[in-house]
């Protein structure tokens, strides 16, 4: 079944819209008919790109007659007042990960969703993978048994990309547990039933100049008994990508030559210069999203069943069973992002709820909490606002 | 400076011996004078091998008047009575890892070498692997700051190679803590200073079949502030030396072709049987020992310094630094466990006690105890038998 493509706005035409371009370029699908965002270079590139309105301010955008839904793609901190606008104007709701920075915010969206009776999605976040959808499949046949524990982790140069002074400040959502750990733990919560009891964690904060939690580990156990260690590392050093056929978290191909290009690029920068060096990398600036050559990933996750073991790759999962080690394919469609563009579709025309609800979003964010909180107590922290897949799947 | 060959008693002439053959028969340091075994056929092999003399009883080998020091390779639970005799004849003792399944049998192995003013040496373990040796001399250089998060995985096929029924009831050292947590616990304490303060940890038994840990994932951290997380699976699935060259743990080449082959020659063998398999793999049976052609290792590994990560690998240590990434090569030795001869002859001839003494290796044990009785209490353990690096270096 077809059905009209969906009537979209964009509210922010920064980094992570950039970042959604390859698949809204290429998912008929969708249809982006409007946009609002502070800066009239970047409105003024979208009504070229796309025709369409462009406003200032996101009342407008909620009070728009002819938008569907609205993808909210402003900074973390901005997401509750965002989403409660736009709720208010009825329209469906994609709010990019992390849904917020506190859980107060994060209670206010799941009320205004609610409220206002529209479906709210949580993405893109890198559980829309098409290899975690898969293992998610083959997981779901049964052939391989329960889902016993799984191994995700993940070494980057997040710390050393540039940023806004924010984004180093941990109390405003800044440093690796928000932008990052919250993939992390979407991906190893849909892959583990999605409720987790109880979280024990350490965390990094070692580089002085940039302040903020660089690096964690973390041990999560959930209901039906499986158990994940989550490992992070944004400190630019040691990639895992070359785990992963020296594919990058966005898809593309990298140069071997490229090492240490994160840490170099911000050589000698204050933190404006550092801001600015940010801003030449957002949408408007003529600046291009990235092509991606394969699917995205999260980094390594292998995750460990009774009768064989997942393994996460770019272009699949390998399975390694008690006889045979096999590769099932995850081909590269030309919307790289397409499972974030059937979720919306379902929430518009069919009225169906993603796994990646506002519930879904504020479970994953209050995990981040934990492991901020556990390394802090150097306790684990039980978990008391989680909730499953299932669950998700039928309720509004 | 060079000494007289160490006169090394062997007791014990099964798997752990055979897997110490290439050593003994390439370090000229170290002459093999006599043996203890109870079987004839292994007694056999050895005097026609080695010449020298071989006694049916611990007893006759620690009162060998001819012997500088006793290799004790007999099942874990056996090291502690075994320590004792051979303590009390005076003689200094290389004791196979674990240092001893409880920790009151750890208590009086410390008791009796002290007692008897001889050297304990807690080895082999993959604590002596040249890379290992190589990564701490790197930390110790200064360059790269201090050690702050050390990530240790390895998945293998050890709950599928051939057991003796004892070694799957954990209660009598079987399963992966003992014999295989010890080598990472050892080596990530090796790089962390030794002090390990907590342990939070999670196990798996997943194979009714084989009814003890196969799994575990543990934060441990430190005196100083580093942390750690040490994953392991031995259900023969994901295999991790697909990361580490294709090199095996003791240092052979793997053949891809060769997946599952654990779990195959297992199928349809009763205990009996599997257990007899076993003994097809010892010394004294026409067995040949491993040929290493690269170092031995215990799976990926990275470190996490201020100013660098370190990764282990067979041949060496990557450095991923600031700027460049470079490799430090680690050449294999004819002797491939040489550094635990280096350990031997400190003692006999220096009187130098190496880092895995009877209290260090006493710690290790402790922490493999920890991580069972978190993961069944689930709660984080606190530890209080730790011994440092420095300490060790210097008293008996």
């Amino acid at each position: 079944m077809t059905y009209r493509p969906v009537r979209l706005g964009v509210l922010g035409l920064g980094r992570a819209f950039m970042l959604m371009l390859p698949t809204f370029r290429n998912d008929e699908r969708v249809r982006l008919v409007a946009a609002a965002a502070p800066r009239a270079e970047s409105r003024d590139a979208f009504v070229a790109e796309f025709g369409g309105r462009a406003y200032g301010t996101v009342e407008e955008l909620a009070a728009d007659p002819e938008i569907d839904a609205v993808y909210i793609a402003t900074p973390h901190q901005m997401h509750a007042d965002h989403v409660e606008a736009v709720a208010a104007g009825g329209k469906h709701i994609l709010v990019d990960k992390p849904l917020a920075v506190t859980l107060d915010d994060a209670d206010r969206m799941v009320a205004a969703a609610d409220a206002a009776g529209v479906r709210l999605i949580v993405g893109p976040s890198h559980s829309f993978d098409p290899p975690v959808g898969l293992a998610r499949q083959i997981i779901a046949a049964g052939d391989y048994g329960k889902v016993r524990m799984v191994q995700a982790f993940n070494y980057t140069d997040f710390l050393y990309r540039p940023r806004r002074p924010e984004e180093l400040r941990t109390e405003e959502g800044g440093g690796v547990l928000f932008s990052q750990g919250v993939h992390q733990i979407d991906i190893v919560r849909l892959l583990c039933g999605g409720r987790a009891r109880s979280v024990y964690a350490m965390t990094g904060a070692w580089d002085p100049e940039r302040p903020t939690e660089g690096a964690y580990t973390a041990i999560l156990d959930f209901e039906g008994g499986s158990f994940a260690n989550l490992t992070y590392s944004g400190y630019a050093h040691f990639d895992s990508d070359i785990w992963m056929d020296d594919v990058s978290e966005l898809g593309g191909c990298k140069d071997p030559a490229s090492y240490g290009v994160a840490r170099r690029a911000l050589c000698d920068l204050d933190p404006e210069a550092e801001a600015q060096l940010k801003q030449t990398r957002t949408y408007g600036t003529g600046a291009e999203p990235p092509r991606p050559e394969a699917n995205e990933h999260f980094g390594p996750i292998i995750i460990s069943c009774d009768r064989a073991d997942l393994r996460l790759m770019p272009g699949g999962v390998e399975v390694f069973g008690d006889e045979t080690r096999s590769f099932i394919k995850s081909p590269l469609d030309p919307a790289p992002r397409k499972p974030v563009i059937d979720a919306l579709v379902d929430a518009v025309h069919r009225d169906r709820a993603p796994v990646q609800t506002a519930r879904w979003g504020r479970a994953s964010l209050e995990v981040c909490h934990a492991i901020l909180s556990s390394a802090a107590r150097r306790k684990p922290v039980t978990l008391t606002r989680q909730t499953g897949i299932e669950t998700e799947e039928t309720q509004l």
